[in-house]
């Protein structure tokens, strides 16, 4: 096991671990006493109908959704909701690469799909809250991905379901840019097949890698207009455009795990909900029970509203809603009220729909 | 030196070199006998009025141009109009880091602007053919940059622009977008800080830095759409992404030289017009007396639509024409009739239009 600070409750906040137990996985290999660490908000209530189950994307955690989406007068209110945000396994919260020891560890770590994940989450809510439907389930990006493998693989316990910014099916243009990221990490000599000693080995991969996140995780526009000036994180404000590349998002990345990265990135190429259906996505996403609103953001360079568009047309009963913003997909971090607005809208008219 | 045969006119076409002389560059040094390589199609009228100036973009050449832009019937058409193609400072036919010897070779090849290599370009169209005066000035991408800089710099003697697919002034996200282009291959340990023995030593490097075209270069409508299908180069056609990836992306980057990459990159990063007139982009557009067509292509990633529209407001009497394309920037490379098309149009229309 590495030692890793960013991925202690110090940084990410109070969260759990929960032990499935020896998990296999749909592309073989097992993941000995698999843990999923998750946070919850609010209760259950008796009738166990007011559940809502959140994903994290690439290289989030829990954290974000509690800090920029969850809250009392949200649409994710506690005060009515029980909230289950469930960390991704390899995330760096979860049983990941470095903080196993044994035959998963490091460049031993199996490949991770998107419906391994879901599995898991399912058998926690049950196992530890004997949940049987969700009210709804909300995910951005790889959150989106795991939303809709939800809503195909357990139609019956999914009611309500919300992918924001992502795709069921992996497009070839997000093949080509989680291939980028992953190879601007393990291309550095400190990588070394995996087996750094230190996420500090790997410093220089990181930075590449956070430097092609600023070219497609943020707009033109976002730089154009220094939108970066009015971002506060922390006490931390930024002076100028290297001050926020530096010590926003070369900082962020730099302190992750590089092969926590690498498993994330492989399991975003496989994402891919027409694996239940030979390939089929309409007959994937035609099974889908659960009352939909796709929601990408209007700038995303990766998940572009067109293409989330030709997954809604595939979706009965679904509804495209388009969310407002000048970051792109970053518009995720919710540094702009219009964005969070129009998020709340619609996440409060699909939760009082009934169904 | 170091031998290349990409950029051999065996690979490039027939092309010509002329000598400046020893070059003052803006930020300093001297570029020893400064070589230009250029190739003409057409002849140069009596009155010299019927002349056009192509500057290349970005790992680009002037054969391009002449297989893709220029022809019989075409708006470039060399029975009416002199053109003139002359390849950007260290593009690898030109004077560059691997085709000379002595102080600027290599890794001690100095920083060249895009004022450098208009001043290089005046000089030679004014020495070799006494050309005073542009009838037009078209390039793309760092070749608008350069059109722009005609345009500004030498207000009398270009007579219409067409800026295609680029900026007067770069934006910060493209200097982000060209610093992780650069970065994949100074990262590669056999870039070796510029002096690697042969561009085969940066095989990794230049794959990374082809990896990250195929995603800004290229849309996701381009990829999901399997467009690359249709494309043929030379007797070469494509069967699959894999394919089309390592087979044209890959094999066009790798035969590069890196050093010369790195030269245009950084030339890239530098490019704007407002250079000229303390940093007011306003005042330095407002020089421009050409007729101005500005043509961004509207699925851009990089020159998105909208910033090319914001500098169009700034040149006086100017037009705004967005070119259709589903490929993104490198619609450049011609795939669309309709983009060729509408190329032409406008090309015709700006041609036509009395100065």
């Amino acid at each position: 096991m590495l030692r890793n600070d960013f991925y202690t409750p110090e940084v990410q906040g109070d969260y759990r671990l929960h032990g499935l137990g020896d998990f296999e996985l749909e592309e073989g290999g097992v993941i000995p006493d698999l843990q999923l660490a998750y946070a919850t908000y609010g209760e259950l209530n008796e009738a166990k109908d007011n559940a809502i189950l959140i994903p994290t994307w690439f290289s989030g955690t829990h954290q974000t959704w509690e800090q920029v989406y969850i809250g009392a007068g949200r649409a994710l209110d506690p005060s009515r909701w029980f909230i289950v945000s469930i960390n991704q396994i390899g995330n760096g919260l979860s049983t990941s690469p470095h903080n196993t020891d044994g035959p998963v560890a490091m460049s031993r770590f199996p490949m991770v799909t998107v419906g391994d994940d879901v599995r898991a989450q399912e058998q926690l809510v049950r196992e530890l809250f004997g949940i049987e439907r969700l009210a709804l389930v909300v995910g951005a990006s790889m959150g989106a991905q795991q939303t809709y493998e939800w809503a195909v693989r357990f139609p019956s316990k999914v009611l309500r379901a919300a992918p924001i910014a992502g795709t069921a099916q992996i497009t070839p243009h997000d093949v080509l840019f989680t291939q980028a990221l992953m190879d601007a990490i393990t291309s550095d000599p400190g990588f070394a097949g995996g087996e750094y000693a230190s996420n500090a080995d790997v410093d220089a991969g990181l930075r590449r890698h956070a430097g092609i996140w600023c070219v497609m995780g943020l707009t033109t526009t976002f730089w154009k207009t220094e939108f970066w000036r009015g971002i506060q994180v922390g006490d931390t404000t930024f002076d100028s455009r290297e001050d926020f590349v530096t010590n926003f998002v070369e900082a962020v990345y730099t302190a992750m795990d590089p092969d926590a990265l690498v498993v994330m990135g492989r399991k975003w190429q496989r994402g891919d909900v027409a694996r239940h259906t030979g390939g089929d996505l309409a007959a994937a996403l035609g099974r889908i029970t659960a009352k939909t609103f796709v929601m990408p953001i209007d700038t995303d360079m990766f998940f572009p509203p067109q293409d989330c568009a030709d997954e809604q047309a595939l979706v009965p009963g679904s509804e495209l809603r388009v969310l407002p913003s000048i970051c792109g997909h970053w518009a995720l971090f919710g540094w702009e009220q219009t964005y969070l607005d129009a998020v709340d809208t619609a996440l409060r008219e699909l939760l009082d729909t009934p169904v």
